[in-house]
């Protein structure tokens, strides 16, 4: 790569902020350039601005930069956003108007009808929405987002057997405090306890997963017409959501033919050698007893789904279990993976 | 009652025997005064052969007791096994053809054709296999079991349920740690972790509870004839197993129906006020974050079953939360409430 | 007692207000009629403005209560005060200004030299500074504090020490997440984690551990002439301050007379069988491995405080093991011993 | 390096064992080509003779050593240790008259007036013990030996402070659940709780402490004359012992000597830069709520001991927190570190 990138994060100071400025460190192609933050952090430098929350220290580099306001103009075309959902809508907007290419970790337009919701392993194909979307919208720029953290260990396991004709998935989730930002759970709350619901989790989850698994039809998503049905509960687990999943498959595969398509799933990213795509994007573990998420979410930079436990399920054909890092492959290094698909595609021209 | 019945525990020493010593303390009908262990721990006194891992202190009047064989004999008439499975088999068998009344937590004879697999609220006309247990087996005691303990919080949120027709059901646990003795698992393994694995748990799970929801048919117990598929993890709780539940139902029961079917779930325990039996066996709670094992394990003595967020399930028709306490209602406490049904039916005549 | 007595609750909607709601139920002299909040709540029933943290449900008579502002006026005469200290100092000076008798939590007013900082076993006699803070002050009412959560443990734990001589006291605290309030440590912070710092808390400890061993003199307390230094630590643990303590002791009792010490310990609240006394407000546990905070910080009804682990230290005379509960006996039991106390004393006449 | 160095490890199969196989993993001195056990063990494939606990996969080239008998003979020059205690005095010194170099983690000799007790950085001219301790024993090979976890963490803290003269130092630990071998501490017992005691710990990390900090007098070492109280506590902490310090320096030197004293800290190991050596071996840190085991244990691969809230003391002059990663620094690399620093020596000559 000839020529590095510069790009920006917008909601920079924030928990997912500091997960985009950690994982963008040494990032090979893009440069970290711009710092974006509400009125209350501008002008003052990223290291004092932020309350750094994260294992390791601060990149020295960003530590330096001044924090600006979240609008369009003197940002890089490129902008990560890790705003939360109550502004995030509106500035994202503002900034595809301006030319910017928004890639957003935010929910606010995942289920906008023209705005790519995406695995870059599963459903590449859906980058083919942006002219659509530029030409709706009248933009330069471009919004592209990547799923809900529980919804990317989902599509990440079932995106192998999408060959089989998925009919109906029922999953409940185990998830991360690490996911619900800072402060998140208290700790007198999930501290040796389990809480039974996430707001608004569920439906993301199954939504997302409609829309991710769905077909381009040449001018639009068509979401899976799968009944998807998701039970989320947060567990004490630092990083690292696990799931179980039953599914339902068209075409009946057997034991090994899902074995094999678990181990042999790849996609654009890996042909490509993107620079945060894992080598393998799901790993089946044979041990009966993992995936297990603190012992094994960290492997392969946290870009990896690892799968286990496949047995069949009583009620529907197969069950198995599922983990995936929520603020890695679930947060910002979707956000990353996404770019630099996108920049393969040459989007970026 | 006038006169308080003597009893005995098999494996007393152990953790579920230590469990059964607890719940025994004050019983107002049963009168501890006999316990047995393997052959390192007789002829000791309990306090001394006994490494007491609960809370609280142990109960004075056991620990002067001295610990004798697992052998018929001197015993009482009536004995709760808690031994392990290991030996369990065949000790209950020589109790009960020895003429015992032998009230077992153990899983060496739950699915036996002719033995009782009793939660006392769902399926307390199994105890009509007993006749029929008598005859085949030429004994003159017998032998009535409780489920694991993941099943009985499964059984109890179902059990309201049946009227409608169960047809499929998807299950994931999240089990306490309490709930595999001493050590159990190593923390090392479990401290904020998930592991998504318990050996033979998903099938002790589906078969208890299809037998636990089945018909007695006049000579034998009929199994539901729905699949129940189960995925069973460990989380880093104390006392108290959380369940997800996806379940179909035949008859399409509405959710005002199916919330007055947990609320004014009863049965003979309840009638009868049998001493350990809740008022409320299962009960909802409205909050949308509710049950959590934590927070609710412990209510009305560990005996009744918590439910929570009834909702449509987009596969299935219904999904909820259960919870109960895994060593309570999941175990001693199952075991002394099925010999109280037991007397009440004149069973001890 | 022929006449109960009515109380009110300053911060009631609060978690240490919370506390003293739960702690209040069934008193046997106390009726809990009036709460008072900041605005925000005021003119709200209870129940509304009240967000319930703690296990079991809301009191019902309290839930219907409704809300008044924190100002005298139609607050009964004894009001216990569990208000933020950011608010609690100028508050509480108000009421006691107007009559009415503040037991406080807050930690404003402990260190006055006019106001008593109390453990009722330990010095009673503190009391004496009453006469003089009105006539000071000018006031009619009172105030009287009970000390911060992890003072309370240690005071309690050398109150059976002082007659010994008290020179020199080295303590290190792992101090429960229930401590810190709602939502106190966020689970990112403390999961599997220990934080060696709480703002302010080892200079509380340390002061205020001088001033309750300290002697009155007849027109002040002469606060103990003791080096006293603490090392604080937050901890995952739930509920209960588990300490180590090195005490340097004048008169060099050797161990039977150190134990006797713990065991005989006793005061007022005990003689006079004040309704939240525990019967032996010091216990000696034996086992090596005791107290623990998940296994023993219930018993007494969180009222008493455990020693474990006398040994000598080769540094210091002797070091040992406490143990208390940091939301009971480290504050809303506190302050209720201590109202008790006063009542007892006829400070209410 | 010209030419790698063959080691095998004794006791191998054990969790120390793989401790020190996962540390040696791509080593740049040492090979490790041989693995001993127990009689279980021996004669099959460490793959098989081992259940891999550690995070990460078993090096594939340990994988498929054969399991050897730990006796003297085909084994490389250079053993490290990891036996169980009950073991290992004996076969330690039967390899050590063999001839061989015997690294132990172990405690056995720990404690032998001729048996150097090392941490590199801070006493490494005790190994001058070696030529009497074989002139004595009339070996050829040598036992040198590594402290146990929780004293490494306290004499890379008093290290840099020896120099002021170190007169009293007490100490409370908190200890992490993976120092206890495997199963180590059951869940149930530490799941949200804090175990006060730690068999034999306290003994041990007393008269190490006093062996390390003392000199070399030509012949043996002369202990250091100085009081160690310590208090040794299990908490819930999966890796790093946090321990407070009180100490007491005879030179009463002020807040800028003992921080500049801690971070100049530096020894043979930096200034021959062995390979598994920190840069900086004792890091001071700022921040005033650090250090904390779960976000800075793994820092410098874990061979760096980091301090903070450096303040007076009330009772001794100054007190701190210090923070050690025990299965590393505290143990495996503990060895590996003594190892190189031999060698460097030319003590393998």
């Amino acid at each position: 790569m000839e020529k590095r990138i510069e790009v920006g994060v917008l909601g920079a100071t924030g928990m997912v902020g500091q997960h985009f400025v950690k994982f963008l460190r040494n990032h090979p192609w893009f440069d970290l350039t711009w710092v974006g933050a509400s009125e209350r952090s501008t002008a003052k430098l990223y290291r004092d601005a932020t309350n750094w929350r994260l294992d390791g220290v601060m990149p020295e580099k960003v530590a330096g930069l001044t924090v600006e306001e979240c609008k369009p103009g003197n940002a890089p075309r490129l902008v990560f956003s890790a705003m939360d959902a109550s502004v995030a809508g509106e500035i994202e907007r503002a900034f595809a108007q301006a030319g910017h290419i928004v890639v957003s970790n935010s929910r606010n337009h995942r289920m906008d009808a023209d705005v790519p919701l995406l695995v870059p392993e599963v459903n590449a194909d859906h980058l083919k929405l942006i002219p659509l979307q530029q030409r709706q919208r009248g933009w330069k720029g471009q919004i592209v987002t990547n799923p809900n953290c529980s919804t990317v260990v989902l599509t990440m396991g079932l995106g192998p057997l999408k060959q089989f004709g998925i009919t109906k998935v029922i999953t409940t989730t185990m998830q991360a405090i690490s996911g619900a930002g800072y402060p998140g759970a208290a700790s007198m709350d999930i501290n040796a306890n389990v809480i039974p619901f996430i707001g608004g989790e569920e439906e993301k989850m199954q939504q997302e997963t409609q829309k991710i698994l769905g077909d381009f039809t040449g001018d639009a998503v068509a979401p899976l017409a799968a009944g998807v049905s998701a039970h989320c509960n947060r567990v004490p687990v630092l990083d690292g959501h696990t799931i179980t999943v039953s599914v339902e498959l068209a075409s009946k595969p057997g034991e090994a033919a899902i074995l094999e398509a678990f181990e042999k799933f790849s996609g654009l990213p890996q042909q490509r050698h993107l620079p945060s795509a894992p080598e393998r994007p799901v790993q089946y573990m044979a041990d009966r007893d993992r995936p297990q998420p603190r012992r094994d979410v960290e492997r392969d930079h946290g870009m990896a789904v690892y799968i286990g436990r496949l047995r069949p399920c009583a009620v529907l054909d197969w069950k198995f279990v599922a983990l995936g890092h929520n603020t890695v492959r679930g947060a910002a290094g979707a956000a990353v993976l996404n770019a630099e698909l996108m920049y393969s595609e040459g989007l970026f021209d």
